[in-house]
């Protein structure tokens, strides 16, 4: 029997089509380096374009390593930065928001559903400075959630106002944001909320790796090719990074595919014999199972891991095909 | 008129036909992350079977970050780096080293055409430590050198022997071992030199952007896998790493490539009107040009640097042809 | 009115005389630095003597610095360190453990009274590793703790087990040793518990600012004096880092001193009209207290801290006076 | 035979007994912490009255911390501090504006006698910013220089000039300005140059360890508790760092016995028979000495050190006397 990964997370899955398509056409003569090159222009344009915004692009490697360097430039070591308690920062990059801002804090909030609840983020924020603690810097907010769920542009609005005005800085993890656009996230919005630096997914979306960091605060731009170069995130050959943008963006592939996986989440959802734990609105189901039910799924080659807060996640994919859902669900009944 | 970057570096390049049709045969199905995946585990056997070496093999993004977290490996941050003066890590990495390493220190030696003067190697080790300074930790060694010269097995290990025998580490910098390998460098040699961290250069080699990190040292291996996460280098979908290596090391296209790569530089210094700086044993050509030559070159379209010694360097690449190699020729016979 | 601080912390004391004695008699002549001098070799010595081990010793300024360096020395950036979560290095330190440590993480572990609940370390101890985490690799303890409890050797013992069965190291900050000394814990025990870094807090013994740090594995040691150097805490003028030590452990004043603040304490403790809310053990009187009975102590003129488990902490030191502590119990009851 | 320390560094020296009685008058009664007491606050009055300026200032332990969190508070990681060669930060700290700065570089520049050199300044300044290089963020200045020459107010001028005009920052390191000040140097025109941040230096100057931070950039000095808290330069006991400057600058022996350090210097000068690399301008004497020499006067007892230029340098101090300047310059004559 084969493992199957379909359900384990939403970057087991191939790229797309159309981003390969786009990688292997860009594949073609001599180009200057470290995202100097056409392609790379051409994709930020695109990146530009789906925000509508007038914002600096950078192409890198790591998702991690994107959402790390933001918050390195948004906080200094003797501070801290404001997340979710389940956000990915916080709980799934092996501290490197600290290794890349050199022991900067996290605080920790709670929300259910992985949205930060409002009265805890003005909790945090009403904390007087106290110099033996790391105060906070900025805020990090993530769209879509951990666990599926979506922040509105309003909902989003209302946790980042109180952030700038103490003049902190706002990050924006968006390692999900094709799904959120397909849930209705208008990503025109984001420039009037007060991001100043959005991490666009394409891995999860259906690229190869690939992140776009976009800087809508242009004074964070400075030197940020340095930032990016000493840390290992400025490609020398940027146009790997950047066509796979180019060809899920150009056709609105991105947010299309985001669709898809978002309507085979609800599938699963509507086939799903377990408890749902969590809102399904984006492309991930939450559930309520034990160790043992859990093991049997491991056993008939399901693969799917316990999430943060106890649930069971399954995570659809633009490569999750309804045949794959079905066929889960029945193992599921079965097992339920 | 279009710019030339054909001899701008090795790294303008496209990737080689190898490496992209191995990466587009590997994005098919869903597969386990992080470097799990059977892709990743075939292509770490193929460097294993390169090296013919049982070593670790892990497949990240950046040879910058490869480098760096491989010195920081090897190094405390109170403690320093041999490494030539030149070498790519204290030269063209702002400061990677440093970043990665939290402030470990870069002892700088001379040497001619980029290989280490072994006497200023050994004056460095006898130093005697001195806490108002950072001491020698460990060896950094590149193979084809910043001047595209090679070092034998031979000449490595008389390098190696002395700072082995005060217990320090050693990285050696593979960028172009390809490089090196097609000019007669034996890579099943390295495993007997005492390297304890070896990064195998795909970019420059002819692939997408992908490097391996080869972990001589076993004892270096424990938790790597967390070193690179936190550092932004532990991929999600591995596979696109680690496939374009089984498509250059499966047939021989690596080495192949390479001596190509290395025959064209051969013959573009044949056919070069200006002294030739340094030895021409790998894919580079680096030449004496008065400004207002190189100016003139770049008015012509072909796109070259002064390099840090203040030679011009012309590289080549898998891709670079006789027709452009002669064109260049007769540009710069026009200019001479 | 003038504010008493008296027992708002251990460092609002001035220095004990047999301290500062020593301080102003070591004032004399020149003598070689950063550490080389005879004071600080006696000093030394009587650190060793003291606790009965044959161990390296360094004097540095900061508890912080000290705590901090040690654990970046136990535990490297992707790896973490477990400690108390209300312990100094995890709530009162603006992160320093980060700072030095690179990122390194910190796994705060519960416990009644400052205390690590064996149950919890052991539970700590056995997740498995996992590369997205930041997984344990040494183990910080604090005797008398933060909440002027106290860990027999048994205890510490009990903790230190495991954790060295795994191969992890051990840090114990002994900010408040005396204390604990003067409670009963055997300080000559220590050698064969398994702690590999030890700091002998000297400021809040009574000393002008100093720390001696005790490097048990003597492997540690290997440049330690650069680590030192590099990171502010080697001191030039290392003899007025020595002295007090000599001045407190020459004729007992150390221990003596601290039995005398812990006698305060429960002679505090007696006249408390506010319920205790943790075992008085060492130099510190934890107690219920609502807001508005602080801000009438406060306006009576003593100053005290809402402590992190939100009682109010009342601290003893070599200099509290019965006569303060008849003062403030009188206007406790008062308020009560 | 005993050592003798005198003149090898101008922190072999005791404290000055108005530093040593004042800060023995400092230790009464019970006091707020971390810098919050009123010993400190006069101390920072009279740092403002040496300086004539409003500015924040701080008393830390540590020059080479003072120095180190200065430049990483003006250059981010990725950036680069301009410096002298041989200025203290390139050379004797053990790499800590790297460990302290997350890896920030040090552009070394060179000019006679540790006087920066303006057109390499300049030069420096000119290079253009390249993402794979450090590029300059930040000047760093030591007055007196580390070969005990002196910049005027207009010498440093024209240095910061052209650096503020690019928006840069400027660090100053006084851990000699005592000796600058006795040099005709005047401390009330620092706060009209462009200095951001400025240490000064009170162990050499006669002190026991401690250093004032004096920020002029009021902007710099946000959250600047934090920064020295998380670095472990917050002292518990602020009045220990205070006091002695309040000894030393009450009644003005700061710069009276720098005047008479100075004094000696050029006494030792006048009796020097080998001749005298550096210009004799505060209390350092260089010359030119063998190493058969050197080591006949080890053997004699003088222990003094060869310097970074390889010249020896002899330092002489506030406890300097006439005597010992004698008895040097006979064994001395004796070994010309």
């Amino acid at each position: 029997m084969t493992s199957r990964y379909d359900f384990a997370s939403d970057n087991t899955a191939p790229a797309a089509p159309e981003a390969l398509e786009a990688l292997v056409a860009a594949n073609t003569g001599f180009t200057s380096g470290y995202g100097t090159d056409p392609v790379t222009a051409h994709a930020a344009d695109l990146v530009r374009e789906l925000l509508d915004a007038d914002a600096e692009v950078r192409f890198v490697a790591s998702g991690t390593a994107a959402n790390a360097l933001s918050l390195a430039a948004l906080c200094r070591p003797f501070e801290a930065v404001l997340a979710h308690e389940h956000a990915h920062v916080c709980t799934d990059e092996t501290g490197a928001p600290g290794f890349f801002g050199q022991g900067l804090g996290l605080i920790r909030l709670p929300g259910a559903s992985g949205r930060i609840e409002p009265a805890a983020l003005e909790a945090a924020l009403a904390v007087p400075d106290f110099s033996h603690r790391q105060s906070a810097a900025a805020l990090s907010l993530t769209n879509t959630t951990e666990y599926g769920t979506l922040y509105s542009a309003g909902a989003l609005e209302a946790l980042i106002a109180p952030v700038k005005a103490r003049g902190y800085g706002v990050h924006l993890d968006g390692a999900r944001l094709a799904n959120a656009a397909a849930a209705g996230f208008d990503l025109k919005a984001i420039k009037t909320l007060g991001v100043d630096l959005l991490v666009v997914g394409g891995t999860k979306a259906g690229m190869p790796p690939t992140e776009a960091v976009v800087i809508f605060d242009r004074a964070l731009a400075r030197r940020f090719d340095a930032r990016l170069k000493q840390a290992g995130q400025l490609p020398s050959k940027g146009r790997f990074y950047a066509a796979p943008f180019i060809g899920m963006l150009g056709a609105g592939a991105f947010v299309r595919h985001a669709a898809h996986a978002n309507a085979m989440a609800r599938k699963l959802a509507e086939l799903m014999p377990f408890p749902v734990s969590h809102p399904v609105e984006a492309n991930g189901v939450f559930v309520d199972m034990d160790d043992v039910t859990l093991a049997r799924l491991h056993a008939e080659g399901w693969f799917v891991y316990r999430f943060l807060d106890g649930s069971v996640r399954f995570m659809c994919s633009w490569a999750t095909t309804p045949d794959a859902v079905e066929s889960l669900g029945e193992v599921l009944s079965r097992l339920s």
